[in-house]
Parts: structure tokens; sequence; C-alpha cells
């Protein structure tokens, strides 16, 4: 039995690492013409990492550590005319269109006559917020998390207010880590659908062991079909 | 009769416009070496105006204004050791203690022995998640709420997951246009306890028209008091 069906966001709903990837290009075009053996995109990662205590996921703390290793890998001889350029690829990224995975649309409308749905996204609260408005599936769902870390206590506390047992909820999502592991973790089903790029911090192993609550799919248009099964 | 009373975190329970103050100090202080008629205090007010639709409130777009304001103000000729000092700046602003204000320890746990206490903070989701956790307040509130925006639409969906009419909440708060005006508006009643200072933002004219729902309070311990009167 299915009580409730969570989806995450960004790469499974959405396209967000395609952006990422994108900027983080222009990023490591810009620093080149600097430092053409700096390694740039290790800095940046490393840089992301240390920052994650202070900042959190998000458009702005990329921008912020963006900006450090910029000024890292030249030995602060970065213009300030390229400080700015960073600046504006982190704001194009923040207003860039929300665009849908294909087949998102129709397979939410099918499911949401039959289950209710969550949507539970982690990251900026503005920027999410921002960008599920824009996706235009806000009605489509019957609750909306925005939380700053996904693990375990997260997926029991929101199963907890919405009154469903773990063992009847199935998560849908494209990081191993932050959407399957711990859901799987208290019980519950979920359904990986991988995206083609993912953010090394996102990365996991799967559960060592078979585990028979998780499926894999290539596309979310799979979906109904697995739950029909 | 109150059913729950609402608080605001930043600048109610806790100090937080002194620090961004003190920053602002720092920074306007880093800037005079560069520009010393530039008006820099103005041309932060409004490029933090200007960004709010793509930041949305919190200390990482706070720096990336500033950020901007360095290079608009100086024309590009800051240094980047130099706006590397407004990252640190801005790193220990999201890495400073939080102190509650005088008072807010004892009349918290008078109160949720009587009252269903919630507490409605805006603002960065992570970097909110951060300072209630180091407040120590957490397990006092029977809800939080971290919200991008408060207004009307905001209160009202949060008394109706609680299942709170809004005649019986009291919302408890020092910005008149976040915390008073909106609680008000929904017919809901309002403590606005000012702090010596106010974000530019977040001033407001109080109700034109006398309210009974609003009483001005000069610090929290005279909350109780007010309570049972």
């Amino acid at each position: 039995m299915i009580a409730a069906i969570g989806f995450d966001g960004d790469d499974t709903l959405w396209h967000n690492e395609t952006i990422f990837s994108m900027t983080q290009e222009r990023f490591h075009d810009l620093m080149v013409r600097y430092v053409p053996e700096a390694g740039v995109d290790e800095h940046l990662v490393a840089r992301e990492r240390a920052n994650l205590h202070l900042f959190g996921y998000g458009v702005k703390g990329f921008m912020l550590s963006m900006i450090e290793t910029a000024i890292e890998v030249t030995r602060e001889r970065i213009a300030a005319g390229d400080i700015q350029r960073i600046i504006d690829f982190g704001k194009m990224m923040l207003d860039h269109p929300v665009e849908l995975l294909d087949g998102v649309d129709e397979v939410i409308d099918g499911l949401r006559a039959r289950y209710p749905l969550f949507l539970i996204t982690k990251g900026d609260l503005f920027d999410q917020e921002s960008k599920i408005a824009r996706s235009g599936l806000a009605e489509k769902f019957e609750r909306i998390e925005i939380v700053s870390e996904k693990d375990e206590a997260t997926y029991a506390q929101i199963l907890q207010r919405a009154g469903v047992a773990p063992g009847d909820f199935m998560m849908v999502g494209n990081s191993m880590r932050s959407d399957i592991l711990p859901v799987l973790g208290i019980g519950g089903r979920a359904v990986h659908i991988p995206y083609h790029i993912t953010w090394e911090h996102e990365i996991a192993p799967p559960p060592a062991e078979p585990n028979a609550g998780l499926t894999v799919l290539e596309s979310i248009r799979d979906l109904p079909a697995h739950i029909s099964a």
C-alpha cells in the first residue's frame, strides 16, 4: 500500500545540475585566463565543501565559493570587474527559467489523481520557493517541504506530521545520498531515477545489501507502470 | 482567549541587527579608504533593495550586496584581498554566537507552561536553523516556521495548519512591517517590542486607525503581565 509519494525537486522534476555545470564552465574559462594550470574545478569543489557548514546548499553559497576560489587561485590578482562577472553568472542562475524534465507534467497529473503527492526539496528557501512557483507544479502537491538537509530525521519528521507510516511512503529522486538511502533507512520505499550529472557531494554508493524497497528507473515516465505493478 | 503565541526570532528573541550594523561599519571603514565621499551606506541599502527579488533575506545575500557595492563605488578599483575581507566579515556574522535578549529565557519558560508557543522567523533557512539550534530555545516551541516572507497569506497558512483561529492568535515581534501589520490584517493580536535598531527595509508606519489588537511594550519582560491583564 502507498499512502503518499514524495518527489525531490532539483534534477528529479526540473533541471538544475546542468545550470550549475554551465556556470562552472564559464567560471573555468574565466579563471584559465589568469592561471592555466591551477586545477580550478577541484579547488572550487574543495572550497564549496569547506564552506558548507556556514553556507548550506544553494546558489548564493555557490557564488561566494566561486569568488573565494577566484581570489585564491589567482593569488589576489583577479580584477574586480571579473568578480562582478562571477556575480552576474550567479544572478543568471537564480533567474534561469525552470525547465521540467521530460514527462514530469503528465506523470504528476496522472499520479495526483490517485495518491497524495509531497514535494520534498533541499536548499535555499527563497530560491526553492521561487523555482517551485515558476515550475507551475505548486498546486499539484498536497505538501511542500523545503529542508536544509535530507537525512533520516528529516524524513521521519515530515511523515510523522503528515500522519504517514514510513512503510507506506515512497520517495522518488535522483540523489542516492539525499532521496534514497535515508528513506530506505527508515523503512520506506525509494525509486532512484539518476540524472545525467550528479554533484560530487550527492554521490553515494547504493545499499551494500540488496534492498527490496529500492527500484531504479531510467525515466519518470516509467514510474506509473512501476507503481501499478 | 489566546490559543497560541507566536514569536519572531531576529531582534525579538536574539540580537541580530547589531551584528549587521557592526559589519556595515567595518564595511564602511574599508570603503572610505578608497572613496571618502561616495555615500557608501546609501549605496549598500539601494543595492540590497535591488537584489532582494533574487537573493531574499539573509547574510549570504548581504555579503553579495556588499561585494557588488564595493565594486561599484570604487569603480572596479577594489583589491581582491579586500573582497576576501568582506567575505570574512560575512563569515563572522554566520558564525557569531547567538545572544538572547534580556529576559527571553525566563519569559519563554513561563509562557510555555500555559500556551503553545510558535517561533515564526524569516530569512535564510540554513542560517535560521543554525541560529535556532544555537539559541537553545528550539525545544521550547511547539512549532517552528522559517518563512521567506511574512505577509498575511503566510500567517493565515501557518494558523490554518495549526488549527488556530486568527482571532485567538497573538504575535510578538520587533518589526511593524513583518510581525505586526499582517497579523492585525488577518484579525489577530500583536505585541510590538521595538528593537533599538531597525533595518530600513522593515520600517513601516503603525496602523492609521487605533487598533484594539495592538500593544506596544518596551521589553519582553513586560509580556506576561500584559497577557494576564
